[in-house]
Parts: C-alpha cells; sequence; structure tokens
C-alpha cells in the first residue's frame, strides 16, 4: 500500500450504490440518470460499432469530436477554441481532473477548492504531493440567497505556493451556480498570484433560471490560464459512456496532454463517434434538459419539505442538499445510513467532501439527486415521509 | 508545466500514426488491427447501447465482467480468483498500470523493469517519484536462440528500495515469451526482496507454438505479490474499447482500487458488457486467433527478409523487431522518419523504449505490427522491398 491511498476509504459513491442494492433502497444518491439518453446518440454509437469504428482513437481524441466541442463552445458560450491545439478527449471527467493536476502541479505546491468539493479532487491533490488549501462554502443565510464564499477567507488561502484553484459550477453538491462577479473575484486572486484555473463544469447544462451558467474561461482574467473540465455524462444522461474532454490555451493544453498519454492513452472510438453528434443536437434538446430537471427539482423540493427536510433550492447541477439537523441523528454519515437501512432512500453525507477541520459544517446535510423519473422520486418521497 | 511532465514528449505511437496519416504510409507503427472483431461481440455492445446499460458502472467494474474475467483465468490457466475481492476492471490495461504505480509505489521506491518497454511504465514511474531500474534484454545470438537477460544484471538492479518489478509477457517490442524458469529465477528475486510485481500480459492470447503462455501469478513464488494486467483490446481485436483489468489478491487489490477510483472512476458501461461476452467466446476462437496471427507473421517475417531486414521470429505479440542496423540510417529514427516519408511504411523506432544508458541497444531495430490483413501487409512489402 503507497502512502498516497492509504488515507483513502471507498468513494462514498460506490459505499452508498452498493448499500442501496442490499437494502433495496430508492437511489438518490450517486448522480446518475435513471432514464436513457437520446436514441439518436445511441443509434450512433451503434452504427459506430456496426462500422468497424473500434480501433485506438488518436489519444487526443477522434477529430471529429474535436470540432464537435469547438462548435460546442462556439455555440453557447461564443468560446473560440482550435479544435487540434486546444481541445482533448478523456475517458470521463474524472480523468481530465488527475491528467490536470500531474500536467500542472509539482510536489509541494499548494491547490486551492472550495468545500463540499468532488472528492476526487482531493484525492488527485494527494496523488500529485500538493497541498490542499480549503475554502468552505457557506449555507444561505439571512444576508445571503444561496451558498456564498467568505472573501476574505478565499484571500487567505492564496499565497506564494498557490499553483492551481479548482472551480466547480454549477456546484456539486451544494447546486450552487457561481456569479460572474464572484468569478471575476476569484480570477484576480488568479492573476495576482500567477495561478492556473481547472474550471470543472460538467453540469454546465442543468443551470435553472434566472442563474445562467459562465464559462470561466470566457472571462479575460481567465482565459489565459484556465483549463475547462467537461463531459457528456450529464448533458446526454450517459453518464456510463466515460466520454470527457478538457479545453485550454495550447501551451496548458500540452501540458495536461503529455499526462493524459499516459494515463488512459485512448478512450472508447465508438462512443466518441456519438459524442460528436450528442454535441450538435439542437438547441431544443438542451433546452428541454433544463426544463425537465426543473421539474424534477421542485418535484423533489416539494417532496422533502412534506417528509420534514427543508433545502435550499439549487440554481443549477441536479443535486439538493437538505438541512437534517434537526432529524437527530449524530450526523450525516449516521442519518445516510439509517436512511439506505430503515427507510429505504439512499442519499450521500457530504461531509465526506470537506477537510479535516471543516468537516463539522457537512454534518448537518444530506444530498438528494433527482436526476430520476417522477416515479422514482415519488416513492422516495413516500418512503421518507413514512420513515423519518 | 509540472516537473513530471517536462521530459516527457508526445508518445511515439501518436506520433507515427500522424506521420503515417500526414504521408499515406501503410501503418505497421502502432498495434491496432485493421480488422474488427467478433460480429457477437460487437452485437452484444449494441444490445446493451440499446437496452438502456448507459450508467455508471460500479467503479470495480460490472460483476458480469468480474466473473467472466474469473472464469477465463480458471479455463486458460486453471487460475482461481474470487471476482468480488480480486478483479477489477480498468479503462484499458494502460490505466490499470498507472494504479497499480500509484497503489504501490511510493516516492524514492525503486522499480526494476526490463528495456525495450512499453513507454507508459517509464512515465508512470515518474509520476509517482520513484526511481526505474532498468535491465535491458538482449537479442538472440549464437548461444541465445530469443531475447534474453543476464541474471546478474537483474540480480544488481536490485535492492532494498526495490518495490516493484514490471514484467511483459508476450513482450512488446522483442515478441519474447518468458519462459517458466525464467519467471521463476525473477520471482525468486521478488520474494527475496519483498518486492510486488506488475505483469503485464496483453498480448496472453497471441503466442506461437511451442512457447507458451505462462501466467507469472500461477507461479507459487508470484501468487501473493502479483498484480496481473490485461485487456480485451488484442485479443478480440477491439482495441478502441479500451476495457481492460487487473486480477490481485485481496490486499493488493484493494491498494490498487483505491487508486482506480480517483483515476477514471469506472469504465464504459456497455463495453464491458460486451467484453464479458468476448471472455466467454469458445476455446476454438482463440486458437483461431493464434493460428491467424501465426501466418500473419510468417507472412511479414518472409516479406522482410526479401526487402533485407533480417528478423528473429517473435514467439509471441504481434511485433518484429527488424534489424536495421545495415541500412545506413544512423539510428532506428532517423530510419523510421526516413521509411514513414520516403518508403511510406510507418515502423515504431525502439531506442525511445530504453532508458538513455542503454538507448543505443535500440539503435539497430525498427519495429513492425503485423495485426494487419495479407493485403495491407503484402503492400507494406511491396513499398519496403522497391524503396529499400
Ligand atoms: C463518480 S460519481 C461522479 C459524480 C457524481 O455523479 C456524484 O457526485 O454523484
Ligand atoms: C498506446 S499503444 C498501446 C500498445 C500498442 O498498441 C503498441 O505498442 O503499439
Amino acid at each position: 500500500l503507497a502512502g498516497r491511498v492509504a488515507p483513502l476509504g471507498t468513494t462514498v459513491f460506490s459505499e452508498f450504490s452498493a448499500l442501496a442494492l442490499q437494502h433495496g433502497a430508492v437511489n438518490l444518491g450517486q448522480g446518475f440518470p435513471d432514464f436513457d439518453g437520446p436514441e439518436a446518440v445511441k443509434e450512433a454509437a451503434r452504427t459506430a460499432i456496426t462500422e468497424g469504428v473500434n480501433q485506438y482513437a488518436p489519444g487526443i481524441g477522434l477529430r471529429a469530436l474535436r470540432v464537435a466541442i469547438a462548435e460546442h463552445s462556439a455555440r453557447f458560450y461564443g468560446q473560440q477554441v482550435d479544435p487540434d491545439t486546444m481541445v482533448t478527449v478523456t475517458s470521463g471527467a474524472t480523468e481530465a481532473i488527475l491528467c490536470v493536476l500531474l500536467g500542472l502541479v509539482d510536489p509541494g505546491d499548494e491547490v486551492v477548492l472550495f468545500e463540499p468539493f468532488y472528492d476526487s479532487y482531493d484525492a488527485n491533490i494527494g496523488f500529485v504531493g500538493a497541498r490542499p488549501r480549503y475554502v468552505p462554502l457557506r449555507p444561505p443565510d439571512a444576508t445571503h440567497a444561496t451558498w456564498w464564499f467568505d472573501r476574505d477567507e478565499v484571500r487567505a488561502a492564496f499565497g506564494p505556493r498557490t499553483r492551481l484553484l479548482i472551480l466547480n459550477s454549477p456546484h456539486n453538491p451544494t447546486g450552487k451556480v457561481f456569479t460572474r462577479e464572484e468569478l471575476e473575484f476569484l480570477g484576480g486572486l488568479c492573476a495576482e498570484h500567477d495561478a492556473r484555473v481547472l474550471s470543472d463544469e460538467v453540469y454546465e447544462h442543468i443551470v435553472f433560471g434566472p442563474a445562467r451558467h459562465v464559462r470561466a474561461a470566457t472571462l479575460p482574467v481567465f482565459a489565459d490560464r484556465t483549463v475547462t473540465v467537461s463531459s457528456g455524462g450529464k448533458t446526454f444522461s450517459l453518464t456510463g459512456w466515460k466520454v470527457g474532454w478538457f479545453i485550454a490555451p495550447p501551451a496548458l493544453n500540452d501540458a495536461v496532454r503529455r499526462a493524459h498519454q499516459f494515463v488512459t492513452f485512448a478512450t472508447a472510438t465508438p462512443l466518441q463517434v456519438a459524442m460528436a453528434a450528442a454535441l450538435r443536437l439542437p438547441d431544443a434538446y438542451f433546452q428541454e434538459l433544463s426544463t425537465a430537471y426543473h421539474a424534477r427539482r421542485e418535484r423533489l423540493l416539494a417532496g422533502l419539505t412534506r417528509a420534514g427536510l427543508e433545502a435550499h433550492s439549487p440554481e443549477g447541477s441536479y443535486f439538493i442538499l437538505a438541512d437534517i439537523s434537526g432529524q437527530g441523528h449524530g450526523d450525516d454519515v449516521a442519518f445516510c445510513r439509517h436512511l439506505v437501512t430503515h427507510v429505504g432512500v439512499a442519499a450521500i453525507p457530504p461531509s465526506v467532501f470537506y477537510g479535516p477541520e471543516h468537516r463539522h459544517l457537512g454534518r448537518g446535510f444530506a444530498r438528494f439527486a433527482f436526476c430520476k423519473t417522477d416515479a422514482v422520486l415519488d416513492e422516495a418521497v413516500r418512503r421518507l415521509e413514512e420513515g423519518l
């Protein structure tokens, strides 16, 4: 056992998906839809397989997909990127995140990230021997309509060894969508400290008005320093396909590619062909995705309220953090274990997404995913109403 | 640019595949078949996509595939492995290799490996801050019928800091199939130094009698210390699917899984379903694979000879290292550049698969892949006969 993996347990997603299966629980834990991706995209994958597109793709990704990624960036964000020097395909966003750390961060460097965080960020910072500097997001309160951060706390986290800031908007698990003004403040700090930025935007198309997704890299302060990471899993309800990508200015892209070629080398070729087709779906597809998720959000929020679980309405992503502090199970991990075992609903305890110092800040919440059909959301709510 | 990627160029496979495309060369460089995998396996993938098996698989892999991997190990090697605690699915063997390094090797540890090596070994050793200890394989000569190693050189490479030995049999690029006796000698050194073993066996089903593939982990000296890495890419002519796996005793498997969950987390679900079907193909499939590759080997060997390139006949893999020392192009890189540009055939210069000290040992060879249809092999030979 190497030192860098010694502190790591099994990821909470595997743990609670397994518990859900074992106890026949309704799974609102790990974030995968229980409905399928677009038929046209599936058909494109089947056709690619039939036609023999089954050998290694170029390590940087099929050109057709890289072009589609570039077109998508132009269509939705007015971002102009060169598909050959600025776009690279990876085996999911998770791989892209590791490649950014491997390609840009040296042992001893510091990485600033917000809590709660997607757990692979923290593990990957450990893998490269860097030091995490955590800044907690604070829950909505009398003066803040949504999750927020203390600017002095962020400022204090930056220093002479800061190499990278990790952004994630829309944010998993809080559902916060960072505003342009917040991003500009953060970008200013990065400029001041000559830091690079990893912007994880995998929930970019699951955003609820009036909130709007801002692609960080389109702000001038971020343009030269940012690696944007995204994937098709959430946008096209095909989380199991594991096709992701990163977009960055040529020099940064080159550094991250150097890592990528020795992490997975290449990504499933026929699924790349299909993902290119997905990214070219008409605007209506993306609008309907948001509309459908908006309805699911409202449905689950109302149900949670009926079950006595208050929650702030997320501006983006398909997650809701519900307040469980009044439920009297000690902490979120105990609550979620109870929930999956005795109530028959799987949720994710967010305290695992904090460093040790701020872990207590997550203890009063549980994360529920609403990427599920109405019947499943309703059954989960029924069980919560009955069991809590 | 982080220090660990600074010394890395673009992998030679990408470089020469791109050159081949650019110059319209016949590509005997990167090792991907120009024929397709079994129709039944492709059909299984299409069906899985149709039936909606498109969301995250468990991080450790679909149980159906893990069971199929265990059955395959029992069928071909009499190796009994528990699919739940000893088998993990990865996004290709390349990912598995990185996970072994991340999970088992600490910074400052030493890793023993043979030259020439698959280039990701060396890059991955750098990623985890370990030190490579290279042992060159020596070409066949008057007293050695095949590629061989000097036992004293291997012994000298082991020491108190040795944490891992990397084995690769059948060996890329020499085509050497390590004998049971050679493996036992190497296992003895590992036992003496309490070293773990990464055994990369991706060419396990491309072996030409009288050579026989020995699964290292079935030898008692290796059983407790070995992570076997393999994949479906070469065996089923589906290199673009990127479904690999590792097999190890529970404690080792657990260490490597800890890394895997934060490298790619999971692997393309519908392709996992199909790979389970592939591993259950009847014995005849595997026999015919070897027979077909035997014929291709003979065809390319004879053609190379006609073109004036002498080569040792590989016992396994789909690569031939041809002697180019008489061709007068300075070194293998210059020769391969000339070949792809002016002769219209892409081959891989093996000197890039050596550390700096022994690089000269690779300069007299070029690697030709014979995972190609007869027409393509014949056209390559025609160009070589004409152009050399
Ligand atoms: C490995 S799970 C990826 C992220 C997600 O779906 C989740 O947070 O549940
Ligand atoms: C990334 S290429 C994988 C190995 C191979 O096919 C080769 O050596 O050519």
